[in-house]
């Protein structure tokens, strides 16, 4: 008899699917203000190996993190046109504070760009403090109204990188920098995640930005969804700010600026991109817990040996833990383990003790089958990174084998409406075509050169635009 | 001739120093906001280092970090009665989000007791879920009309805990444990800061307590200033959200709960505790980077040899930085780095070479002495290790040095404004004698037993109200 399905199934409803394993994986719920989330410890332990391993890369750049204020004036905002065109619908505003109407409102930062350019203009005197590279680790708010957690939420948190630099090509060749050796490489090297990097149409671009640099991954329904952005914002804030710097020439000169974030909504995407109807599959080399080690009972001999165990295969750096538990029924805590996605379950039974076996469970190939135990710690380096392996060539054989090769704008709707992206040829489809497919819902994800790299404008012969239904 | 002081004398303006210091040493600027704060990348880097430790040590206990909403309905602050009082003068108020006026406002968190509250009220059903340990990393704001950077703004970062246990004792001894174990071993292990850790009066406790643990520190002008508190709440918050679970007898009963918060606040009792005329100095335990490695001048040979003595260095666990910057004064660089108190500088010029040694300048006790560089690796752990002993002697010896055993409400005012702190027995002074205090500006920082220990209430016999000036 098969027993009851703890999620919903994918194939039977795609959203609901995702509710149902945030809930039961305990990764958030939702906060009282519309739109807000609790972030939960299991959920927040995600981002916080996130955050270590995003903030090493991002120093090894020469970034140095700070932190500029939450709060902004109202009229910071309207400085740049398109920014606050952008940004307006979505604002929280504060007009009291310490119990007076406040002279000015303030906004709650959307994103910082304003906020950060007003210490750069005070920062910045001469070429020698360029470049100035900044990131900073917090908060955002901006008004979400058909919320879904991690995905659009209207707090999230994020890192949000700003430099300044001497020239066009340096601000350019720095967000590009970022995009591939800091998000790119981070998303598929320890989130799995198969992802396309190209860049925005006009339409799609960062409000503010000349360029924006993107990845767009697929999730499980063949929808995508955008992670990581670098923009080159030019010199545009730099104008709204008058940013300046005496150049080894002597003459004041407007700054070239970047930025650049991540966000929570990569927890989203690892649930969508690797998630199954049992739970979440967490990548080894993201996971807190690589393997658990399981008493199937609360006999003296076997937690005697779990706890050894447990030592053993923290001393060869595996990152363990001992599931002693035995007041709880065991079958639960296996369903709990597989919804949480922890890599690799070892079960430990008296039966199994006698063998000198246990049983091993890989959660992300979805095999199990007995090993001898004395073998486990020679063994499990190399099962974390076969799996880990696994699960980005996953993730790229359902884009490849779910992305169509199209000519016409009707059959991208189609493909797009059956659960998958097109390409197009950019020449073909154009803003015209980009428009025409809005109205289905459609939109052009990122252009991509012919080669598979990153087109230098958007009008370079042979871009071809990656279009699908996106989150 | 003297050389022109950097800052102004702390003898002259303490308040004065405290503003140079931080705008020289390049910590924080004031943002746009009344009260809001830039962190620069030098001070957010104490920070980090601050988090790093704190963390670590947090996480010891069991607890598990997490992330609630930064927006709370404005409903939710008044359920508890004497936290409402307390916090309603500081809101932030959002009154409008996504262009619209909200049905009901939302404030900016200024402590998160209320929305932490609704999540364990959901969380919490049974004894088996106790005890749950609960620490979040954030901002928060409370309004601030005489803002001062890092000590009294109105964003700031913190830590703060939030816990749920099923007695009161258990519930009491954690919150004991947060003060002793987390917050006093950090501030005097790795700040390198003298505190004294004792009870707060019933007046001074934090809204909705039942107790509030503190810790205190004298700054360099005498004034006191409050780090880490620890609260136990008893059951106030629990009445509140009907936070309930099912004991082993098989009763609903309320849970008894804590919580605690340690600030950005603590980079300003740095700089108060331990610096001077010259600027800050960093307890080394505590700094990013602990030596610097100076070039005197753009030798070829002299560039090469700090190099190779900064690869030494950091063979042996030392955090160093070489300043081969030597296209700026090196005057320039040496006060640049004695504002930003860096333990130690060891400075090669072409002369010293030919002899095979270098200048060692220790920051924290201000020496200079020529040094065999081949002695160098063997020599700086240990240099490291006194210096930051000294810094925790001179605090603590400033304090016993400053504070006076008295008597009378009188002598106590009299300690207070010469700029001291005074003991006196709290069965001389009582309630009644705090309220004097107050119309001179002094508070009781905290009671301590007879013997230094924390007191197990107000009334114990031979309690001493330890009373100040405070930030």
């Amino acid at each position: 008899m098969a027993k009851a399905p703890v999620l919903t199934p994918r194939a039977d409803d795609f959203p609901r699917w995702y509710q149902d394993l945030i809930t039961k994986a305990e990764l958030a719920d939702n906060g009282p203000v519309r739109g807000t989330m609790v972030i939960r410890p299991y959920g927040y332990g995600l981002w916080e190996r996130m955050q270590q391993d995003m903030d090493a890369r991002i120093k090894e750049t020469g970034t140095q993190n700070a932190y500029f204020p939450l709060l902004i004036p109202q009229s910071y905002l309207s400085r740049e046109a398109d920014h606050v065109e952008g940004f307006a619908p979505e604002l929280a505003v504060v007009t009291h504070g310490g119990g007076k109407e406040l002279e000015e409102p303030a906004v709650v930062r959307p994103t910082s760009e304003m906020i950060i350019n007003a210490s750069f203009s005070k920062w910045v005197q001469s070429y020698r403090d360029l470049p100035l590279l900044i990131n900073q680790w917090g908060n955002v708010v901006r008004w979400e109204l058909r919320p879904r957690l991690f995905l659009r939420t209207t707090e999230f948190l994020w890192q949000e990188g700003h430099t300044a630099h001497a020239t066009y090509e340096e601000a350019r060749d720095f967000a590009a920098r970022i995009q591939h050796q800091v998000y790119a490489d981070f998303m598929r090297n320890t989130l799995a995640m198969d992802v396309v990097l190209g860049r925005k149409t006009a339409k799609e671009r960062f409000a503010g930005a000349i360029n924006t640099l993107t990845l767009e991954g697929m999730m499980g329904d063949g929808k995508a969804l955008q992670l990581g952005t670098s923009h080159e914002l030019g010199q545009n804030f730099a104008k709204a700010f008058n940013t300046r710097f005496l150049s080894k020439e002597g003459e004041q000169e407007l700054v070239w600026q970047t930025s650049w974030g991540s966000t929570t909504r990569m927890i989203g995407a690892l649930v969508m991109m690797h998630g199954d109807d049992d739970g979440l599959r967490v990548p080894p080399r993201l996971a807190a817990v690589q393997a658990v080690v399981l008493a199937v009972k609360g006999d003296d001999t076997v937690l005697a040996k779990v706890r050894e165990m447990g030592d053993r295969l923290k001393a060869v750096g595996v990152r363990v833990q001992v599931d002693d538990r035995t007041d709880l029924p065991f079958g639960r805590r296996v369903v709990d383990w597989e919804l949480k996605g922890v890599p690799v379950r070892i079960e430990v039974g008296p039966r199994d003790l006698e063998d000198g076996t246990a049983m091993l469970a890989r959660r992300i190939p979805g095999s199990k089958e007995p090993v001898a135990i004395d073998s486990l710690a020679g063994l499990l380096p190399a099962v974390l990174e076969d799996d880990q392996a696994l699960l980005l060539r996953q993730s790229r054989e359902r884009r490849e084998s779910r992305t169509a090769e199209v000519s016409t704008v009707e059959e991208a709707v189609e493909a797009a409406a059956s659960g998958g992206w097109a390409r197009i040829p950019w020449a073909a489809l154009g803003a015209e075509g980009e428009a025409e497919l809005a109205e289905h819902a459609v939109t052009v994800r990122c252009l991509v050169a012919e080669d598979g790299s990153v087109p230098e404008s958007e009008d370079a012969p042979g871009n071809v635009a990656v279009v699908a239904r996106a989150y």
